[in-house]
């Protein structure tokens, strides 16, 4: 039985960094899920751990939120 | 309709790394797949950019390869 999606290192780093641009850019959660041409509940639920995004939806959210897509997996303060 | 793999330049970016580090730890795809914990053909499929990887497959590739999941989704060469 595949992994819970909250049960996935990577899953938590990736929610607590799309949180976390998404906060410094200001924008609310339907905000980023325009821009990033997902449905606007999809942010939340990533947010909150509980998607196992796949590369398309990292890509499209690393361009909606100006950053390069390495950058939402990685740990803040890591080198 | 969603877009296909091979039209997401993530996707590709993702590939050329694995099959590369593969390479440089003298892997063939089934012993990845194996040290990966997934199927042996999956290897191959993601390889030729026709899977749209989810971050928990993200994370057990890195962890086979013994790299950083970012380092999986940096395109070679840039900062």
């Amino acid at each position: 039985m595949p992994l819970q999606p909250n049960q996935c290192q990577l899953v938590a780093i990736f929610a607590a960094n799309v949180r976390r641009r998404r906060i410094e850019l200001g924008f609310s959660q339907e905000e980023l899920a325009e821009r990033a041409g997902v449905h606007r509940t999809y942010v939340g639920m990533l947010e909150r751990s509980e998607k196992n995004a796949t590369l398309q939806s990292i890509e499209r959210l690393a361009i909606a939120l100006e950053v390069e897509p390495a950058v939402l997996l990685t740990t803040p303060g890591s080198p």
